[in-house]
C-alpha cells in the first residue's frame, strides 16, 4: 500500500497530530434495555430447552458423544445427535462464571467480563480488505498487519476478535503461525486464536502462552486467549469447533458461544424463533464447555439478524437486529453469562448507510449490557469487508458512546450558578472565567468530525467523512509504535513458530 | 427544480414504486432512561429556581412586566428584570396539562402529546436548502413547498416544526401569509407559525382556523397549531415571541417553550450548568404562559449542546448532546410537561458523519421519552440548511425507530417450535411453511438502504446513499398528491389571503 513508504518516512513526527480519547474500560452506567417482560422470555427459554430436549443437535465429533454420554446426555446411536435433559443443561449452565478477567500480555490492557463491563472488539474474519486508495480486494497479509497496527493505536478498541482479514495470501498450513505471531509482536492487547481443530488451537494456547512469559499453571489461572464458537445453525456444532473446545475449555480459556441465527435462513423467520434456536445452541455449546471443565469462561453470543427476503441477502443494523440484540442480552443475563454482541452494518460503501446501520447496532448493543461488542470497528458488508476507513469512523463512535456513558457531573462547580450571576441576562459565556478554566477539556473532541461551517468547507474542496478517515488512517499508521516486547519472549516465539514450521504446521 | 418538470410528467406510475411504513403515531414501550439522580436532579431544580429568584430573567416587552407583576413576580422598575419566586414558578407550572391532543386538519394526523407518545417532526427554519442536482442555495419558495410535499408524503413525518426552509424571496410583510397557505394546501398534517410579533400570529391562528373549518369557540377547545418559543438565552425573552406567547395561550394554541443554551457560548461551558440555565428559562416561559392562561398546552423544550471551544461552531449528536437530551427528559417530567428535543447534526456533507450524528441525537431522544423530536428528518449543518437528499436518508432512520419500538412477539405461532422440528438440525428455512407465509411481511423493509452484494452493487456503478436518496426525492416528488382540502375552506382561505395582502400584510 501506498501509506506503508509514508508511514516510515515520517513514523515520528505525525504521531502526536491526532487527538484521540485515552485507553479505559468503562462500565455501564444504565439499567439493562428489556424488550421483553417475563412472559416472553420464559417462553424462549422453555422453546430452547424443548428443542434441546426433543429435536436435540448435532455435534459432529465423537469426542463430543462420548463426553456428553458420560455427563447423562442422550447420544441417538449411529447418529450425531445429542438430546439433552433440561436439568442436565441448567446444572452445567450455572457453574459458568458471571464475571472474569481476561489477561492480554500488557497487564494494561487486561480486560474486565461480565456485569456492566463494556469492552469494544476490532472487525474480525471479512475475506476482503478495502481502503480508499486500494479499493477492494481480498485479505493479504501486508493488510493483516496495518489492520492490527491501526487497531493497537486505536484506543477505542479493546481486543482483536479474530483475524482483522483473513490473510489468504499465506499457505494454509502455517497461517495461524504467521497471524499469532503477528498479534502478539505487533499488538499487546487481547487477541483470539480460531477453534479450527486440534492442532491450531493447540499452537494458538501455547503462542499465548508464550507471549505472556507464564507457567502453563498460571496461563490456566489466567485466561489470556479468546475463541468464537460458532454453531453450524441450524442446531449443529461442526468438529473442529468441537475439537477447539475441549482444548481451550481444558486449558481455562474463553469460549465465546454463537449461533449464526439468521431469521429467515438458519433461523426462523420470525425473531421470537430465532432467538429460541439462538437460545438452544448457545444453551448446548455452554453446557458442552462446562461438562469438559466446570467453571471455565464463556461468553453468552448472539448474532441473531434477519435475512433480506427478497434476495436471501443478510441485513445488519435493522429494528430486527436491535430487538434480538436486547433480546439476547436478558437471556444471557438469566443464565448469568457474560454477553458478546456486535456492531455491524451491510453497507457496500462508507457512506450514511454504513454509519446508521452501525448505529442501529451499536446503540442496542450497548444498551442491552453487552460485555464484549465484536466487529465495532472496520466492518463491513455483513462481514464480507474489512474497511480501514470505516474502523477509524467507527471509532469515532465508539470514543462518543464511551464519553456519553461518563458521568454528568453535577456539583456547584458545574452548576456554575457564580458564571451565571457574572453574565447574566443577554450576555455571552465565551469570555467567563468559568469557561476558560475549562477551555481544554470541556467537551468532547472529535477524532474525524468536521464542525467547520460550510464556507470553510467548501474552501477546503468539501471533504467528506471518509476522505477524513483516509487522512487518519495514514496518520495513525504513521504513528504506531510496536508495542514492547520482552526480547527472551521474542526468542521464545521464534523458537516455537520455527519448530512448528519445521514440522509442515498443520495439514490443511 | 429538475425534478418538478418529471414530476408532473409521471405523477402517477411512479407513485406506487416507494415502499414506506404506513402512517401510524406509537407509544415508547420502554421505560425513559435517566443519567441524572435523585441528587442531581434536585439540584438541578433548586438551581434553576435559584436563578429565577436571585438573577431574574428578563422579558423584553411592558405587558409581559404587567402580566407577571399581576401575577405577583417581582418587576424591577425601570428595567425588563422579572425576579419569581419558587412557589409562583411551581404552582403556574403545576397548571400545565401533562398530555393532551393537537388537531391537524385532517383527523387521521391528529397527534397524541405526553406520556409515552412519540412524533416526529421535519426539519424547520434553516436559512438554507441543499439537494444533489443544485446544491446548497439560499432557500426560496419553490424548496418551501417541495421539502411541504416530501414531508407531506413520508408517513414517518408527524408533523412540521416550522418552515422547511425560510423562503427568503418572498416579501417579509406577507411570507407569513403565503409559507401558511402552503402548509394547509399542501400538507394535512400538524403546523407551526412563527411568533414573531402580534399580527403574524393573528394571521396563523386564524389560517389554522379557517383551515379546520371550525368555529372559534371549538378552536380554543382543540388546539391546533404549534409554536416555537425560543428564549434569547441566556436568560431573556424577546419582544416578538412575548406578543405571539400572549395570542396563543389566550387561544389555548401550542407552545412549545425551548431554550437555545448552548454550553460554552449563551450557557456556562457545562452541561449540568447548561441545564439549569435550560430549566430556569423554561420554567419562566412556562410560567408565564400559564399565568396568561392556566391549563394551555405547552411543551418543555430541551437544546442544550456545546459549541466546539476551538471555532466557537456550535457542535450537534455529541456525547455531551445525547446526555443533556437524557437529562432534559427527566426535567421535563419531573415538572410533568411534555418533552420537545431534537434530531441534529453539524455536519456539511451528505455523509458518515451526517448519519452517526444524527442518530447520536434520535436514540437518546427516544430513550429519553420525547414527546415531540423535531428536526428528525431534513437537517443539516446545525441547522443552517434543509437537504432534500437527508430527509429520506432520515425517514429511513425513523421507520426504523419506529419498527424497533413495536412489540417483539413472542407466542407458540412466531416461536416456529414445528418449524424448527421439520428442518432440524444441518437444514435450513428459506422454503419452510412457516418462512413461506411470512415471505413478504417478516422483516423491515427498506426504504433506501442497499443490502445487494458487493458484485451486484459495483456492476450498478457503487451508488452512495445519498444517490438512492437522490432517487427517492424523485420519485416521492413525483407520486405526490396533494391532500384535499373542501372548496368552502378553500375559499375562505383565499378571501382571507387576499383581504391581509391588500391590507400590507405585517410591517416588517
Amino acid at each position: 500500500m501506498a501509506r506503508s513508504g509514508r508511514r516510515n518516512r515520517d513514523r515520528r513526527d505525525r504521531s502526536s497530530g491526532v487527538n484521540q480519547r485515552p485507553w479505559r474500560q468503562i462500565k455501564n452506567p444504565f439499567p439493562p434495555l428489556e424488550i421483553l417482560d417475563e412472559a416472553g422470555l420464559s417462553a424462549i427459554e422453555n422453546a430452547a430447552l424443548t428443542i434441546l430436549e426433543e429435536i436435540g443437535m448435532d455435534f459432529l465429533h465423537p469426542r463430543a458423544h462420548d463426553i456428553l454420554k458420560a455427563a447423562g446426555a442422550d447420544h441417538e446411536a449411529g447418529t450425531d445427535r445429542i438430546r439433552f435433559d433440561r436439568a442436565l443443561i441448567q446444572e452445567s449452565v450455572a457453574k459458568a462464571p458471571s464475571r472474569y478477567k481476561l489477561y492480554a500480555r500488557n497487564p494494561a490492557h487486561n480486560l474486565e467480563i461480565g456485569g456492566s463491563w463494556l469492552t469494544f472488539g476490532a472487525v474480525s474474519s471479512p475475506p476482503n480488505v478495502s481502503d480508499a486508495s486500494g479499493g477492494r480486494r481480498p485479505g493479504n497479509k501486508q493488510d493483516f498487519d496495518n489492520l492490527l497496527r491501526l487497531g493497537q493505536t486505536l484506543n477505542c478498541i479493546h481486543l482483536f476478535g479474530g483475524y482483522p482479514v483473513e490473510p489468504v495470501d499465506l499457505e494454509p498450513s502455517t497461517r495461524h503461525l504467521d497471524c499469532l505471531a503477528s498479534f502478539v509482536r505487533l499488538s499487546d492487547k487481547l487477541y483470539h486464536a480460531y477453534s479450527l481443530g486440534r492442532a491450531r488451537i493447540l499452537d494458538g494456547l501455547e503462542i499465548a502462552r508464550i507471549a505472556r512469559g507464564i507457567s502453563d499453571e498460571q496461563f490456566c489461572r489466567e485466561p489470556s486467549l479468546t475463541t468464537v464458537i460458532n454453531t453450524s445453525s441450524p442446531l449443529r456444532l461442526d468438529g473442529p469447533m468441537i475439537e477447539g473446545m475441549i482444548e481451550m475449555a481444558t486449558r481455562n480459556q474463553c469460549m465465546i458461544i454463537t449461533p449464526f441465527t439468521l431469521s429467515g435462513a438458519m433461523a426462523p423467520a420470525t425473531i421470537a424463533g430465532a432467538l429460541a434456536q439462538q437460545h438452544a445452541e448457545a444453551l448446548a455449546g455452554i453446557t458442552f464447555a462446562q461438562i469438559v471443565k466446570a467453571g471455565c469462561p464463556v461468553m453468552y453470543g448472539g448474532f441473531t439478524s434477519n435475512v433480506d427476503m427478497k434476495s436471501g441477502a443478510p441485513a445488519f443494523g435493522t429494528p430486527e437486529y436491535a430487538k434480538a440484540v436486547i433480546a439476547g442480552g436478558q437471556l444471557a443475563r438469566r443464565i448469568g453469562v457474560p454477553y458478546r454482541t456486535s456492531g455491524v452494518n451491510a453497507a457496500n460503501g462508507v457512506d450514511s448507510q454504513a454509519a446508521y446501520e452501525a448505529m442501529m447496532s451499536l446503540w442496542p448493543a450497548v444498551m442491552a449490557h453487552g460485555n464484549m461488542i465484536k466487529h465495532a470497528a472496520g466492518w463491513m458488508e455483513g462481514g464480507l469487508t474489512a474497511s480501514f476507513e470505516k474502523m477509524v469512523i467507527d471509532a469515532e463512535l465508539l470514543q462518543m458512546m464511551t464519553d456519553f456513558l461518563l458521568p454528568l457531573e453535577v456539583n456547584d462547580d458545574t452548576l456554575g450558578l457564580e458564571a451565571i450571576r457574572e453574565v447574566g441576562p443577554g450576555g455571552h459565556f465565551f469570555g467567563s472565567a468559568h469557561t476558560l478554566a475549562r477551555f481544554e477539556t470541556a467537551f468532547y473532541p472529535p477524532l474525524l468530525s468536521d464542525w467547520r461551517n460550510f464556507e470553510s468547507w467548501d474552501e477546503a474542496g468539501q471533504p467528506l467523512t471518509v476522505d477524513h478517515a483516509s487522512r487518519l488512517v495514514s496518520e495513525l499508521l504513521a504513528g504506531y509504535q510496536p508495542p514492547p516486547l520482552d526480547p527472551a519472549i521474542s526468542d521464545e516465539l521464534d523458537a516455537f513458530i520455527a519448530k512448528r514450521r519445521e514440522a509442515g504446521g498443520v495439514a490443511a
